[in-house]
C-alpha cells in the first residue's frame, strides 16, 4: 500500500488527489437520467414497465406484478435462519433506540408582552426509500433508511427495490417485513427515483426519498431534489483513520480492507503519526488481501485510491483528516476521546481499539448511510430529521404588535412594501 | 377576488390549480444556467467579471473591484436614520434571540456494557449569502441568512449581492455591517452561486449557499446541490389563510395583499367558513388595492391567483390547507392555537388577529425564508441546522464487542463481505 510523507515534495499533488477523489463529471449520466425522468412523468407505469423490461429483463403483466406483497415480505421473514434472525433484531432495537434520542420535540417560549413563539416538528406524510438489487442488495440498507422513518412517525413508508430476472432478495424482503414496511415495488435505478418523485397510477408520490445507489440513482436523486426533498448524494464508500505509535497494525490493515472490499472506487486512508506502523500496517494489508472474498476489488481500490501518510504530529494529522472529510472515520490512538474537539469533519467517528468501522455497518445504533466525498463538510449522517419538518409559531398581543409594530412597518416602508406597512398599522390604529 | 365553495361542481379543478400554482418547466433555464456554472468553474473570475459586465452593466477594472469593503459597510450604517437603525437593532436581537432557541447540543450517551454513543454537532466552515440587488434588495434577507449562520458559529460569512450599474443598496450593506459579514462581493444571479460553490481567485468556496433570488438563482442552487448544501429552492410568495366568521375582513384583506405585492406570481388563498367574511373580504380587497404603491403587481396576483374557498367546516378547511402546504399561514379564528395539531403542513404559522404576516418578515424572530410551493410538505423554515452538521460517535468497549461482535459478523457473512465479518471476529479473537 502506498506510504507517503507530509514532508515528501509531491505530498501536496498527492493529497489533492486525495481531496479531489469523489469528483465524477455526471453531465452524459444527467441526460440518460433527464429522459428516464421525463417517461415516468408522461407514461407513468407504461414506462416503469418498458424500464423493467429493459433493465432487469422480466416481463411485467399487470401493475399488480410491480407490487411485492406482504405475505412474501412475512414468508422470507420466517424462512430465514434462527441466529440471522436474531442478529436483525438485535440491530432493529439498537438502531431504534439510537434515533430516538434524536427525535427533536415542538416547543414554544413566551415574553412577558404575551407573546408566543414556537416550533412545531411535523413527520413528512409519505417517505420513499430506494433499497438497491441484486447482488449489492443488503437488508441492512432498509434498516437503517426505515427505521429513522419509522421513529419519526412517518405514516406510510415506501421501498422501492429492482429485481433483476424477477428474483428478490429474501433478505431484504425479511427486513421489509421487520420494519413493517407500508408499499414495496420491483422498480430499480433512476425510474424508482422518478416513480417516488411524481407518482404513477401505483406508485405513490412520497415527500422524502433516501437510499443508496449507482450514479443513475444518485443523480436522479439530484434532478427530483425539490419535487421531493432528498437525503444527500452519495458517491463510493471511504475509511479514513488517524493512528499512532499504539495501533495495532493488524487492526488497522483489515478496517482498511473492510471499505476497499465494497467498491474500486472506495477510498481507505490512514494518517499516522508513526512510520513504523505505517509499513507495517502495509504489510498485514498485503497479506490480509490474499484471504478476502473480495480480493480484486479490494485490491485495485487499495492499490489506485489508498494511501497510508506520515505526519510529523497528531495535530497535523487531524488538520489533514478534516480537509479529507472522511464518511467513517476511526481514531486508533491513545486518549481517542481527547482528539474529538478538534474532529470537526466526518460522516461517523469510531473511537478506540475495539469499534472497527463495521460495528457501525450492523449493529451500533447509529446510521450507516453518511456522506462521502468531504460533503461530511455540511452533510450529516441519515437521521430522523431528514423524515421530518418544522413550522416556525408566531402569536402576538395587542401589546406585543403595540409594543413593536411600528419598527416592522419603518423597515417595510423602508423596503417599499406599503401592504406590508399597512397590515401592521391597520392593526395599531384599529386593534384591541 | 374570485370566491369559490367546496360545493361548486368546478371546486376540484380549481384546486387543482392552486395545489399545481409552483410548477414551472426549468429545462430552458437549466441549459443557460449550466453554461454560465462551466464558465465560472474553467475561468474564475474572468468569467464572474463577464457576466458582471454583461449582466449589471459596468466594467470591472481589477479583482479587488469584485470586493465590498468593511469601511463602506461601517459608513452605510452610520449613514441610516436613527429610527431604521433603532428598528434593524430590534430586529437583529429578535431574530438571533429565537434562532438561539434552536441551537442543537451534542450528545452523549452511555451502556452498561461500557459502549458510548452520541452526536457531536458542529458549524460548516464556511457559509455563502445570496442576496438579491437593485430594488429588491432587502436588507432582512440579510439579516434573516446572516443571523442563523452566526448562531451556528460560521466562522467566515459570505455574501453576494448584484450592483447594478454599480450602485450598490446602502441599506444591504448596513445590515452587513451590523451582521460582521466577513467578505462581500458585487456578484450577482447564477455566476454568484457557481463562484460561492466552487470558488474563484478572488470568492471562497464555501459549504452551505442561502438566499433567495430569481428563477436563475433557484435552478443554479439545485445545480450546485452536492457540490455544497443549499437551503431549499424557493418559488414565489404564498400566503394562506384560515379564516371563521369572528374574522376581521379589513384585517384578512390587506393581509393576502401584502404577499400579492411581493409579484405577480405570488399566490392569495384564504379558506373560510364564512361566506360572509368571504364577500366582504373580498370587497375590502378591492379597496385597499387603489392605495397601494405597487397596485399594478398586487391586482395581477389577486385576479390570476388570488382565490377565497368557502368551506363546510374548519376540518374541511384545514384539510385543504394541509394540501396547499403554504408558506406563510395565518389562522383567524377563535381559538387558533387547538387548531395547531390539525395543522401539518405551512412554513411559518401566524395565530391570532394581531400577527399579520409581515411582522414575521421582519421582527418576531423567526426566518422569513420560508418554504413555498408546497415544499412546507418536507422543507422546514431556514434555521441554524441549515450552517451544522452532525457526526455521529461510536465507542465500543471489549465488553461491548464481545456481547454484540458475532451478531455483526452474521450479518456482514449474509451480505459477503468478508473483510468486515473478519474486521470484528479478529478483536473477538485477539482483542483485550
Amino acid at each position: 500500500m502506498k506510504i507517503i510523507n507530509t514532508n515528501d515534495a509531491n505530498f501536496k499533488s498527492e493529497f489533492e488527489n486525495i481531496l479531489s477523489r469523489a469528483k465524477t463529471d455526471i453531465k452524459h449520466v444527467s441526460a440518460i437520467v433527464t429522459d428516464i425522468i421525463d417517461e415516468i412523468v408522461d407514461e407513468g407505469n407504461k414506462a416503469v414497465k418498458a424500464h423493467i423490461e429493459k433493465f432487469d429483463k422480466w416481463e411485467v403483466q399487470s401493475d399488480e406484478d410491480l407490487m411485492i406483497s406482504q405475505e412474501d415480505m412475512k414468508k422470507a421473514y420466517e424462512n430465514i435462519n434462527d441466529d440471522l434472525k436474531k442478529a436483525l433484531h438485535i440491530a432493529y432495537d439498537r438502531i431504534k433506540s439510537y434515533h430516538e434520542k434524536q427525535l427533536p420535540k415542538s416547543w414554544i417560549d413566551f415574553e412577558k408582552n404575551g407573546t408566543v413563539l414556537g416550533q412545531k416538528v411535523t413527520p413528512v406524510d409519505k417517505a420513499g426509500l430506494y433499497i438497491p438489487g441484486g447482488k449489492a442488495a443488503y437488508p441492512s440498507s432498509l434498516l437503517m433508511n426505515a427505521i429513522p422513518a419509522i421513529v419519526a412517525g412517518v405514516e406510510e413508508i415506501v421501498v422501492c427495490t429492482p429485481t433483476p430476472n424477477n428474483e428478490i432478495n429474501e433478505l431484504v424482503l425479511a427486513a421489509c417485513h421487520i420494519c413493517n414496511v407500508s408499499k414495496a415495488f420491483k422498480v430499480g435505478g433512476a425510474s424508482a427515483i422518478a416513480a417516488m418523485a411524481y407518482g404513477t397510477e401505483t406508485i405513490p408520490k412520497v415527500d422524502v426519498i433516501t437510499g443508496p445507489g449507482n450514479i443513475f440513482v444518485a443523480t436522479a436523486k439530484k434532478l427530483v431534489f425539490g419535487e421531493v426533498n432528498i437525503d444527500m448524494i452519495a458517491g463510493p464508500s471511504e475509511i479514513g483513520i488517524l493512528s499512532d505509535e499504539t495501533a495495532k497494525p493488524k487492526y488497522l490493515a483489515i478496517d482498511l480492507l473492510s471499505q476497499a472490499e465494497h467498491d474500486e472506487m472506495a477510498s481507505s486512508i490512514m494518517i499516522t503519526t508513526s512510520s513504523d506502523v505505517a509499513s507495517k500496517t502495509s504489510d498485514e494489508v498485503e497479506a490480509y488481501l490474499k484471504t478476502l472474498s473480495r480480493e480484486e476489488i479490494a485490491r485495485k481500490s487499495i492499490e489506485e485510491r489508498g494511501a497510508i501518510i506520515v505526519a510529523s504530529s497528531m495535530d497535523e494529522a487531524i488538520e489533514l483528516m478534516n480537509e479529507i472529510a472522511p464518511e467513517h472515520l476511526e481514531v486508533m490512538t491513545t486518549n481517542a476521546f481527547e482528539l474529538l474537539p478538534k474532529i470537526k469533519h466526518a460522516g461517523a467517528i469510531f473511537l478506540g481499539e475495539n469499534t472497527p468501522e463495521p460495528i457501525g455497518d450492523y449493529i451500533a445504533g447509529p446510521n450507516h448511510t453518511l456522506p462521502t466525498g468531504s460533503t461530511a463538510k455540511f452533510y450529516s449522517p441519515l437521521n430522523v430529521e431528514n423524515f421530518m419538518k418544522k413550522s416556525s409559531i408566531i402569536n402576538f398581543s395587542k401589546q406585543a404588535i403595540d409594543e413593536l409594530g411600528e419598527a416592522c412597518a419603518i423597515l417595510a416602508d423602508t423596503e417599499g412594501l406599503t401592504a406590508h406597512a399597512e397590515s401592521v398599522r391597520v392593526r395599531l390604529r384599529e386593534g384591541k
